[in-house]
């Protein structure tokens, strides 16, 4: 087990990235940073089935696409990819625009409702090859 | 016990508007049709919370809003709206476009499915006032 | 399989009693009635078992134990009975007053709810000796 | 919609083959019946996903394949295959036997009761190509 | 992320309080006890939401208000009101004295049992205005 | 809360055994070690309940008891003992060979993950005498 899951965390403000990191790391997941959705989506393109999840925020400072769009990508390169929003205010929109079997953590949460969003979604459902 | 729920029916082929129409009906559903995305949403804008359900297509011959549209409307207005989806080639992008919580049914799909997805989607969760 | 399934259907409307009684025939239970909340118990006391599920009103005219009661009664003989409450005004209180993994009909509701709910009770878990 | 959802049937009682047949069909699936585990084997290899759902007995006259066999071969095919057995004496056995996400259906059960559990099975879950 | 999600803590044994309070806190919670049934009910009749979740006891030492009681009081308040009991000898008890969608630890249990429990209930289910 | 709850885990790879153990140890659980399936089957059988949930690695160097059939020994003595397989090669065997109501890791896992699993399964379903 020398490898831990890989999980991208999409956020753009550095206070909450280094907490979503800590959380993550405490759990026993290594997390990748992606400051922006336009950064996100090129990881993910580029990621051949390396992260086993996307933790994302809803809207970033910069580019256009936001969480919302990113998650959708997500899903179009595999149906079945784990997805945890983080929001404030935006987190009433998750019914009409979050991604089905989806988890919104709306802010303030614990880290432990983060780590055991991304562990639910990844314990849930056959593994396949 | 004399109203039926009402169900919101977005199709606009006429045949498979009236397979769903006696499906409900054999359910102990009253049916109300729209024939394209634009009519849905009037429908659900005027409707003051008069339906239970909307079972939609995705893609209408005319106007721009497809079924993904008319759900998303249709969560804006109640976050716990029960939403199903009936499709044949566009059953795939459910996990990308649909929202939270609802049902994809892939054509061909058995009467008794669209019947127990509705059941199941009403029978779900906390009544509210 | 020429034994149906036996379901406790507590209800004093005569025209609900019915109503109820058809649904459940229609999709191969047989119903057998109780037409008060002290009726039920009784009928459950003596039961060893033989009732698969319970369909309770909540309000009777008679007596003093309402159909709260009846479930709770239930559960403390087998705390896994399958239970299904059909409710107008009372529908609100299920998340209070309701037992744990049931189901609320809120009136109006269709036979196909009462049937699936019924049936999806009994699909769930372990059978046990 | 013309093609009806193809259910495989493994069963060796003509009696309870008709009654499953029966519902199935109501429901708007239809039968194919394969009357030994044998059978149901060789018909699942030959199947290149035309089937969309098992429902098995557990013990047959013939052969040494049983349904707790054949449910496992048809997850080796396809790991989201939708699983029913049907039960008498066995049905206990299969918390330990039963594959996951299946559901057992205890004899005597309701024709809803299969057509719900069928029903359940296909609407959950990811359409996949 | 300044504020911690606040968790409503009823229990009147000073060790259980403590273990509890860390619990949670190493989660990233923050606990407000209330040492009696009385104590909880005043707390929620004042709180204006600001409680996130309860996790109660069932028996206090004082008073005639018991854990039953108070989370029937929080879902009148909130019909989706996150509950966790805590029990030893009233554990059984749950079937039919517990809420709907609520979660019972059964003594002696992890710390990790607590606070996944308090996070599957705020990580479920559509978060609301 | 003196005594933790009991965890029986089975493998044979010490390096994984005390990751496990210190895993299963931050989240407030006691492990048990099982070197191999034929070990493990002998604790289950003189247990008498004493354990709470099985952690069960697939293949083990010695003996032919895999941990598929621990887990199937393990339901057979109780059928709602809550498994967690590991697995790295076999865990696509899953949905073919895993019991109902189980959840497999698939390696490499994060700690929060194994500590979620059986957090879940423990937190799930009625406490029963």
């Amino acid at each position: 087990m020398a490898n831990l899951p890989l999980i991208l965390v999409v956020e753009d403000d550095q206070l909450v990235q280094s907490v979503v990191e800590d959380c993550l790391s405490e759990g026993g997941y290594e997390a990748v940073i992606a400051s922006s959705g336009e950064n996100a989506v090129e990881l993910l393109d580029a990621a051949q089935g390396k992260y086993r999840a996307i933790v994302t925020d809803i809207n970033f400072e910069t580019g256009v696409i936001d969480g919302w769009d990113v998650a959708r990508h997500a899903r179009e390169i595999d149906p079945n990819f784990p997805v945890v929003y983080m929001s404030g205010k935006d987190a009433d929109d998750w019914a009409s625009k979050g991604v089905p079997n989806s988890i919104m953590l709306a802010k303030p949460f614990a880290p432990a409702q983060l780590v055991t969003a991304v562990s639910q979604l990844l314990n849930v459902g056959t593994p396949s090859a």
